[in-house]
């Protein structure tokens, strides 16, 4: 096992800096969720995090890690989800410049969330080329420092604090699951159980679509997606972090997958059955276990419900149509 | 202050009854909401309660006050929704026949979840009369015992519990708040107040535009509203019941109201900023809270949010009709 620079003390060190800031958000279950997977699943409900994801985690941990210097220059990402509002949240409360280039393509409303928060706008074409260029604009111009997604060491130990307290909260479990997207939350999730115990099993959970995390895993170097399309829009990325898969791959077991009727599925029992504003993205390790991919008969199982930010409009339509 | 069969200590026999079965829901509070009222508002998520709504509390404290020889014969009231899901589950729990009589109008999703957990389903028509007939005969043929949605002093006293568990956990509060259909809740909620101390101000919220509890607090007996029309669909019976009305006439200060508008906007506003899925019924306190009808500036408010049963793709399609 080479050595990375975090490690899962890290996590707890990351805990204590967001103590005064990060909701500690409930833990529920669900006892028809239970009953069909006859196992006992205990679910972080990250919905309920500011911001409305555990993005705030990873996002608020790297700017209170910053410098004073490099606070007062300001920072700089490229989302337009959840980050992006995590980012701004983090940048408001803590009187730092947050800039966010965004596609302008993306989502109108989330992109009025990041500006509510106070945060510059850049926006840029929807292209990974013109995503780079910009963000080399602004650090070169502006002297901004990058808060990556998930490809941040600062940020994996943040988004490990979900997990964190989780296992603190109510464990033991024989397994801790969360959504791979760019996998700062697996790579968190994964040292958070490692600092809890060296048995337990990390798995993760992805749209079958968008699984490149899956074929990174069982290939030992990372694969990408060209291009996903889900209905899972915070997986949608094309390939995991070189820095977090330095970490999950050495942990990970396994990786699940999900079909896209069985996320709709799994979106509308969170929605209906738990009563959870969750965003598809959120509801893929339920799915998982709903089908079986995951198989999680008999043990208990923590899941991080990683999100809520929807477009309850858009959702709603998709609810209508599916069965 | 004349006697009634029940009283504060009846909330606690209640509580003691309830403990194996009923969900101790979570409380929770939104920076948002409390920022927009200039208040506290901690918020008892009743719409994590089993059967999805603080109806399991009264309906399982009856079935479990019934004799031996009661339960034998069962139990039928009329419902069309979330009583005659909790009435059912109650008695799938407790191995007791439960009847439902409903309007053969009733949603289809509704009937579906009566049926579900097991109860038997009889249709009637969208008539008072054509209801009550049909009770009577349930009970006359078959012995059943009714379980009346509100007018009945064993579910009065258990809806009390909601409240109780909040004061318990979140409070001292200077005010309590819950929604107000048949006034159960409200009266179970001001005999929990009591028993927590003599000086908590109790207050209902209901539709504008049916709000016959607020004429009769004010007039001191019993008002009607004809046919009410309200997206609040649990809060549509046409008056208070008098059990309930000579307990919560005494204890009540307020009673505030919503117009429509303010209740879908204060829908859309549970399930985009705190995510919880809850009913139109359940936002009637937050959209008085909201609109100042309820004012709590400087205060430490306790609210019942009542239940999460909701037809998805019809509230999406309210919700995405409204701005």
């Amino acid at each position: 096992m080479h050595e990375t620079p975090i490690g899962p003390e890290s996590v707890a060190a990351a805990a204590q800096r967001l103590a005064p800031w990060a909701n500690r958000t409930p833990v529920m279950q669900s006892r028809t969720l239970n009953s069909l997977c006859d196992g006992t699943v205990a679910i972080k409900c990250e919905n309920f995090q500011r911001s409305g994801s555990f993005k705030f985690r990873g996002a608020m941990n790297a700017v209170l890690s910053l410098s004073d210097e490099a606070r007062a220059r300001g920072v700089v990402t490229h989302s337009s989800g959840n980050h992006g509002q995590a980012l701004a949240l983090a940048g408001k409360l803590l009187g730092v410049g947050v800039t966010v280039v965004s596609p302008r393509t993306a989502p109108a409303i989330k992109l009025a969330a990041i500006e509510g928060y106070g945060a510059r706008l850049v926006l840029c074409e929807p292209t990974f080329a013109s995503r780079e260029e910009h963000v080399s604009r602004e650090i070169a111009h502006h002297g901004l420092t990058l808060v990556h997604p998930f490809n941040d060491w600062s940020v994996i130990a943040g988004q490990g604090t979900a997990a964190a307290e989780l296992i603190a909260e109510a464990g033991p479990f024989d397994v801790v699951m969360c959504p791979v997207g760019g996998s700062g939350l697996l790579a968190g999730t994964s040292l958070a159980a490692r600092a809890a115990s060296p048995t337990i099993r990390v798995w993760g959970a992805e749209p079958a679509a968008a699984d490149d995390a899956r074929r990174s895993l069982e290939a030992g170097v990372i694969h990408t997606s060209a291009d996903p399309v889900t209905i899972a829009d915070g997986l949608r990325s094309t390939a995991v972090g070189e820095r977090p898969f330095s970490i999950f791959s050495r942990i990970v077991e396994r990786i699940a997958t999900a079909t896209e009727p069985e996320i709709i599925a799994a979106t509308r029992f969170v929605w209906e059955r738990m009563k959870l504003v969750a965003e598809p993205s959120c509801a893929v390790p339920i799915a998982t276990i709903l089908s079986g991919a995951a198989p999680v008969k008999g043990l208990r199982v923590g899941v991080i419900l990683s999100g809520g930010n929807v477009d309850l409009s858009a959702l709603a339509r998709l609810l209508a149509e599916s069965p």
